[in-house]
């Protein structure tokens, strides 16, 4: 703890009197962050030093193997903090960001490294739907691509489970919600993000390019003219 | 019970005599269902006269709402029909069937209804994304259009929260499997299918149609080649 | 899917135009059904078949195994289809139907089967007493009987879970309600009732005869008469 | 505390000296309790006590309430102590015992006074049948009885629970256990047990009478006789 | 059942009318106790023995391994009996109570043991803390004194369950409860109590000596003088 | 998004070349962080700039209110993110980490601001114990002191949670693991640490100052040397 202690005497001594109006706005206003960002606990993969963001510009939830349960009966941290985020703060986009090299993702393919670990075990059932993927869509990967391209599948099915959410489903719905899915190669410092439309993995931040968005909030209405059409055909028909 | 008496009299000395063979072969082969079809407990919502199907044709789970709870680490009854269904049975359509002024609906919108069913109350909260998104991209839809546009959404959830078992998302990515989001008029009999496509429902069984999917399979493979080129493309430039 | 796509084009065009008047009147006065029918999901094992049954004379659900949890402070859609059916709709019937080569009975017996189906296996928990008994009451049954005496079993299971739901109790004990335990064969088209009286499974629908019911509602005061009777005796003892 | 010190120091020094061999015995050889009973944690109901049992004589599960929860996938303390008594130590007995002046029972009729006690609460959706019975069948009961009917209803609702515990289950199915419903009637200091045949709640320990079962275990085979028979009978008339 | 029933006339003929005054009274007035006992439901383990205790004087929860689950979302019969006697019964002191030769404890140690009792396992899973403990910090322990230990150990972990209860919390901070941790040993009859200070289990009821306890209530306020203290120091410091 | 999408860009061409050699040593050699950091997912509170630490130094669960769940049988992201930490990479400090203006605490003490956002409200009920504390015990408080104290008695509540999980308690018996509670104030940049001992929160940081522990792991042994001591004093004594 010591060099730890060491960084909290340095920020109060010499980082925090730089940013004491910045933090005094943060305290008297309150956070408006402009983004939800659920990650991976792995000290390595830190949101705020790979999007170079400061203080109060991102509402972070962080677990081992950024995962996003489904919603349901019983919810616990990430699903308060997708509520707290959409409704409460009403930010405009959630980001899922999973890693290369991440340790929760080489447990779900090593289920015997979990003997001691229960919760782990339990927890990373939330990640089933992408080992499955990885079991029947990519039967002839290489042993060594395993572990990344299954940690990319648990971005795709993280955000599946995050349109199970309402709050989420509803902001989409009315064109007021992108969702991001990230993956971040500690190799060489690239973020891809995925492509809802071409269903790839792109790298972020070239020159001239706009986003790449995983789900777009679209304002749509499944039933309304339909059934305003169909309701007028079928009465005509009859 | 009385006529449901009289019915099962009728079976058994009329209708099974007629049907002996091709019970003795169902039993004695086991069932190979064509479709697994999840829709409502109502009486008036008989998915096999519907689809005109008789028996061994239909794997079939039914209960108040159509719901399909997300996958999640317990589960129920509908998360192990679809489990059977899909890994046991290997079927490759699932319908999920919601319909006109459905009690289930009705009861979502008014929830005081429901004072006297907490189970039925705490079981709708799986349809809950569906009332969210009715109340933020439906503003201006008249009060009798509620409950309608209410069951066509929650078509779109359910199917969603299908999407989250394991067993679906791996056979949706190895493209093995259909889903389908069917809306049942009790006051026409027509039968409105999702077009994932172009996000309407639309009436099914249309001559010289093909049928809309609301989720079509596709084998898919976000990870591989992406990673592959990029690897390359990285070492390339560094 | 063609032959459904082409039934429900036979349903459109032909049957519903001969039932427009019952489904106009079921659509505007909403359903009245006689019974609830808790049965299996297995596609061969058709309620509505089985006992001739139209649309609005039963409400049904269906799932794996013909379940019914017990009630419990988190309950599903079983549980929420029992409330409905009995508190909002009133309906004086209950019945439990299983099936003979049922596949989750026989998987119940070879374990082994379920290891791809965990929630399959959970949901098979509640099935556990059925299989206790067989295991301390049946200890000489060839094991070729094993699955369809299980399934009985599982039918008497059941109906105590159902015992188990306020709802049920209380209609039970106001002499509202009546329970049945059915088994269909498969084989011959015959169902089966369980006699409460006898504790066996004797034939439904023979001439002449009365049916067997499982659970007979009555109006009953355990404590009362008791009560005031022995307050007496005992005030006057002292 | 202290009056409760000065009995441990009076237990250590005189009643202890006394029953060293037997304690020496039970420590030595083990617990063989002839009966589990499950009563309220009431401390003016004390098993040991109103039975006269010294140590050893029965296992025994206190709770507010005497509430046994129904057998599901999610199970605590009481289903514990159910299983380790049927299955660990063999008991051929369960008592049931509620108790007049029930403070469980009294908040169940007042939900108010339960405001500040979420747990408690939660805790007597358990007994909820007890109330439904309540509500529906004794709609006369004078309200200053209602308390006492209940406690006797939540006797009978809790023995239904029991049976929906596999191994409850299966010994009853083998003969092999007998269950007790009994009331303790504070201010005269009479059992009352119910009688599964009569359905009434009788006084316990009269000279010359037996004791009443609730549910006596009968060796029992719902399925194969008539299975066997009818199969016979069914192949023959065809 | 026999002895029991003639415990239960004698209670009635004998023991009853010599106290039936305590007994009308304890009915009129309701209960006060004076603790809540948590204690094993073992045969040989009764605490109103052990503490020479008669009815009114002890609230008693009885569940196998004396088992206290940690404060969740989802409690059961030990919160709610915690609860009731905090809040609704407002008892100044809680004693956790382990004995030697306990069932529980042994079946800890030997999981295998447990392999027909699925509840009792998960229900032990509330005392891992304890058997991590044993592994990790009693290396050298001989194997005839684990069950002892684990017994001791158990204790401890159930009062840190304890303490994450609300009303138990609350009551610590306001300084109006105190914790006890006791160990019965069956072969000598001595209660050890945990002395909080110390961390050791001394003997009971010694002549001339205060009471150990585990955790002592005591008002405190750990943010209040802190705050206003170090605010101003701030204040003046900048 | 812009901004973000910008920082994402300037990290990847110019902060990681800068620090290329330390993320190719932490992707090759893995994680191996000092210490595990729960804090809020709040945008204002970001551990690793209040503690200076760059990538590879702690593992990080955020969550809205940094709440610390009790271990219990069906543990989420947090109690996964715990025992991965502990046993997973062996870390030897925890620090659970509150913040002034807590927008969670500020929730709990005004439960109708909650009414959109169940999850939330449910998630806050593991703070239920600061909240009856700040109730019992500090009960002069004035209002706008409110919120700060209920956020250092959370940090007390969740250090008690902690506890509770059977990794932690492990490490704490073994003398190989510390607990720290922080509190981060906004509005000067201080952070106050608990200390243990006292019961105080004091600043962290001030020069020649050990660092305040909350729970100081020690090698104890309970049972041990009372039992041997004792046994050997009873055996003597009879
Ligand atoms: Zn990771
Ligand atoms: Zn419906
Ligand atoms: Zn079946
Ligand atoms: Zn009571
Ligand atoms: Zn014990
Ligand atoms: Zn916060």
């Amino acid at each position: 703890m010591d060099s730890i202690i060491d960084g909290v005497s340095h920020f109060r001594s010499v980082v925090f009197p730089e940013q004491r109006s910045l933090y005094r706005k943060l305290a008297h206003h309150g956070q408006q962050p402009k983004a939800l960002v659920i990650s991976c606990a792995d000290s390595r993969v830190v949101p705020e030093i790979i999007t170079q963001s400061g203080p109060g510009e991102m509402f972070v939830c962080r677990n081992a193997g950024n995962i996003v349960p489904p919603f349901s009966q019983v919810n616990g941290g990430v699903s308060s903090a997708i509520e707290y985020a959409v409704v409460g703060l009403g930010v405009n986009d959630i980001v899922v960001c999973g890693h290369s090299d991440c340790g929760a993702m080489k447990a779900l393919l090593k289920p015997e490294a979990l003997k001691d670990m229960p919760n782990v075990a339990a927890w990373l059932r939330h990640a089933e739907s992408a080992r499955h993927v990885l079991r029947e869509a990519y039967s002839l990967l290489p042993e060594a691509e395993a572990a990344r391209v299954l940690a990319m599948e648990n971005v795709v099915a993280q955000l599946n489970h995050l349109r199970s959410h309402p709050s989420v489903a509803a902001k989409l719905a009315a064109g007021q919600l992108n969702l991001h899915g990230w993956f971040f190669d500690l190799e060489n410092g690239h973020i891809l993000a995925l492509d809802g439309e071409t269903g790839k993995f792109l790298p972020v931040g070239d020159k001239n390019q706009t986003l790449q968005v995983a789900v777009r909030g679209m304002r749509r209405v499944v039933a309304d003219p339909c059934c305003a059409q169909h309701a007028h055909h079928v009465t005509a028909a009859e």
